[in-house]
């Protein structure tokens, strides 16, 4: 196997930031998308356009890894990293897609509470990418690791009072099988986010 | 990166054997929940107390893992047999979670019987764990594993049969919902002992 | 610990064709079935074999793995390899005998047409696990890549129509969680085998 060396503007640390925007770009849509009453084709497209660049980033680092000798944290770490961040993209386009399939649109207030549980926790996932750059701020990425795991539980309990309420209420079994999976998606959001969190904290733990 | 040594106390296998210990406790809170007619507070709270406690054993494992150079084994096989120990204790609360928000009680005799074969299946994990500090039992420790093969197997031809006489004999659809999911997840149990012999004998293989 | 040759005649390449053709039998074995009108006991017992002999490669494998030093190419990915391609065959198989659990049988047109899809799949796949043996052959290899990737995007559009049919058409809501689960499976035959072709591309950037 030949190793090669990447050219010298070629930086792992731009390529995350790069994952982490296009997260909160797709927890942003979602939110915009769980809140009208139609899910219109355009907010639709936009949502299918930042999963597919998304998906162009995790891949050009990947490939990166593969050619690459030289990295500025463990070469397992930077896969992980990679494709958790790009998991949490997918899974966001996923539950639109799903929504689109299932017929489940209208303004459903248990899908903004998680939307906006999930825009905080993409936001606290972003803070932890951008401050491993810099070995001076790893306070704040502990910090917001640690904000992400909180999320976590919360979106945990969020999704047991929702599950709850939806079999005391809904009657149609249908509309149960729909949103049960909907519900259980949104909080798997969450669980990536958590296992960002854990590449974040273990790739510090390394460089303490 | 700095490498450190741990203290000389430290052990990886007595933390392996409290997670296996934890994995046998959860196993025995969820036989009692099961048997009975409704889900009490305080065996719940004792399922989340044993699944916290696995957690931070866990924690433990992987940021020692983290800080040190010196491994009884592979560091993969390490890392993989801390992930998968948790995920009984974690797959075990998840199901008595689910039960409380499902409101999925009463004794029922298919998780009786999922619950007792759960229980051999995770006394064999921990028998296996148990035999991986002393090179002379890994006749035992194999054993240990045929075991766990055989119950996941058995617990295959066992979620079959339930989900059948689920699918003949319930009609309605909400039910059907509620105890499909909790059946598999039971057998998903066993699968994930599996996971945990799988790595114990590639342990063994290696060190042969 | 003791890193040993494995015998002369041993050959990696060889065991993972092998392990593709097994994936190939699943899914003419798929084919064949569900075109039936009677899931027969013949087909499900022949099913059953091959996924019984792809454990056994795939155990070959993993063990050699763990008792060599020299590997044609990276040890993860030769795990991964191993992994992926037996979860095509055990996926097809975990298909059917939900089939013969949930008593869906029948000629059905829609797991038909996913029948023919991963039956190209799998041949792509098959096409680049026999390409990795010679190096002169990469430009094949990528392209039947391509090729495993294109039918996982036209595995996403068939499934999503077929759930927007099977919600909009069937009144069962039993039903709608047998059929439902069954599509999903069938998509998630073909994310493996895109499982797969991630490994083989990423094996060939390292050897390039």
């Amino acid at each position: 196997m030949l190793f090669r060396f990447l050219p010298k503007n070629f930086n792992f640390f731009d390529l995350f930031e790069k994952q982490a925007q296009y997260a909160v770009d797709a927890a942003d849509c979602f939110r915009e998308l769980v809140s009208q009453n139609v899910l219109d084709d355009a907010s639709l497209l936009k949502m299918h356009n930042i999963e597919h660049q998304g998906d162009d980033v995790a891949h050009t680092i990947l490939d990166s890894l593969n050619k690459t000798f030289i990295t500025p944290f463990d070469r397992e770490d930077i896969h992980a990293l990679a494709k958790e961040l790009d998991d949490i993209t997918d899974m966001l386009y996923t539950i639109v897609n799903r929504m689109k399939v299932y017929k489940v649109a209208g303004s459903n207030k248990n899908l903004i509470e998680f939307s906006s549980v999930i825009s905080e926790s993409v936001r606290a996932v972003s803070r932890a990418v951008k401050g491993l750059r810099d070995p001076k701020r790893s306070k704040d990425v502990s910090e917001a690791c640690v904000e992400v795991n909180r999320l976590e539980n919360l979106g945990d309990t969020m999704r047991d009072d929702v599950l709850a309420e939806l079999f005391e209420t809904e009657k149609d079994p249908v509309a149960i099988i729909k949103l049960k999976e909907i519900y259980q998606d949104a909080e798997t959001v969450l669980d990536i986010c958590e296992d960002v969190a854990h590449v974040v904290q273990s790739i510090l733990v390394k460089q303490a």
